[in-house]
């Protein structure tokens, strides 16, 4: 059982929770809890760190798939200081990162993008990555500015969704908007000079929507690549809505007009 | 200028700052930042602190509002330890308690409620009243085991509509629905097992819906009372949307009917 913060896998952990450059210099990253490691894809995961006394209470299907890559014990009180969270579960594991490829965002015939620009709060990340499972949403595309995807905060957010929901980080967002444009996706800002209600678009094709960065909305530059302006009917002194609700309701309206 | 941790009123905010309970005796609370300093009503208004160096280079319509009530500059290391924001703006308020009579929920002839049960996440509860004020929603109704609608990161993440969403905190969540209903108000809770699509329903009439815990959902006592139970269609393996998006997606389900 590891005990102490100067073991070197401890260390290593460490800095997967911590550091970005270091998960993305590894191509690793950490979950936590039991619903982000059972869902956790087999040809991901890497290794597992389970605390001592949940090593000892814990459920037969959760052993199963314990046992089948390297794993350590780790003692309760390293175990809470190594987690994000501040009652750990007592199981965390070591995931590589998924790889997406531009040209699979387009295996869907009528592909739905989400393209955030320099989203800041993980919180609304995950939530948004969450929404688009749901929503069947077929890609995510961020630029480099926006908050790092495996952000602890961003995964638990996410609930899961994000070994499922492909995403992309574009060097340039102009230029990967220009590219889905040539792949006939119509592309809608989210903007209050918007002419039109956003439930007033037809989203039967292949479509995608800008979600700007939470405090300056999105720049004029990529508002003049959209095909179109929409907004948001807004009632009292509201001049925005939260990012991860806008492109929510944003993605429910696609996914409804699909349903009916 | 106040320097220490000590002064009385420096103890005061504090306590604002952390105890609900505090918050609840005294009825008052604290706002922080430009925004949510210059959008508080003034009957609210109770007291003012500034830093030092936002005093030093504070613009002229600040200053006005500043001086209508009293106030206090704070050196900015104790403004920073006072704070509850990494960064503080320099400006944070004590402001009085607004109180909501059932009542006044139904000044409007078509109103609409959003009634949560053991809401946890104060981000969520914020950004519920965020968007509830945008769809014009007239009020929210929380039961007592809710999170505190005046805990600092609910105000902050409601970006001033807490002042302009009616609310009540329910003794009884079961009493306050059958008293809605006997004002014709159609109930809808959001839950899995509903036949229906939450888009497939009437809104334009009265209505309210009811939306659960973030880890158990709505309790079975409060689903039975409901008229109808709806749901929102999801793909992958989401099972469940975030709290605040899915109250969202059916608070602009009912703008949208009602302005179409």
């Amino acid at each position: 059982m590891i005990t102490s913060l100067n073991n070197s896998k401890i260390k290593h952990l460490i800095q997967l929770q911590t550091k970005t450059r270091f998960r993305k210099d590894n191509r690793q990253f950490i979950v936590e809890g039991i619903k982000m490691f059972m869902e956790l894809p087999p040809k991901l995961h890497l290794q597992t760190y389970i605390s001592e006394s949940f090593h000892a209470r814990c459920p037969k299907e959760i052993k199963e798939k314990i046992a089948g890559k390297p794993y350590e014990c780790v003692s309760d009180k390293l175990f809470k200081e190594v987690s994000d969270t501040q009652s750990p579960q007592g199981i965390m594991a070591v995931v590589r990162m998924p790889e997406y490829a531009f040209e699979e965002l387009f295996l869907n015939d009528r592909p739905t993008f989400m393209i955030l620009e320099s989203l800041q709060d993980p919180g609304n990340l995950g939530t948004i990555i969450r929404t688009a499972e749901g929503a069947g949403v077929t890609g995510v595309i961020l630029n480099r500015d926006s908050v790092d995807i495996y952000n602890p905060k961003v995964i638990r957010s996410t609930m899961g969704s994000i070994y499922r929901v492909p995403f992309i980080y574009s060097e340039s967002l102009s230029e990967t908007i220009k590219k889905l444009k040539s792949h006939d996706v119509k592309l809608y800002a989210a903007h209050l000079d918007g002419k039109r209600y956003y439930f007033e678009e037809n989203y039967t094709s292949a479509c995608g929507f800008m979600i700007g960065n939470e405090a300056n909305g999105l720049s004029d530059s990529l508002t003049l690549l959209a095909d179109d302006m929409i907004r948001l009917p807004m009632s009292g002194q509201v001049d925005s809505l939260n990012a991860a609700v806008a492109a929510s309701i944003l993605m429910y309206e696609v996914k409804k007009q699909r349903l009916v």
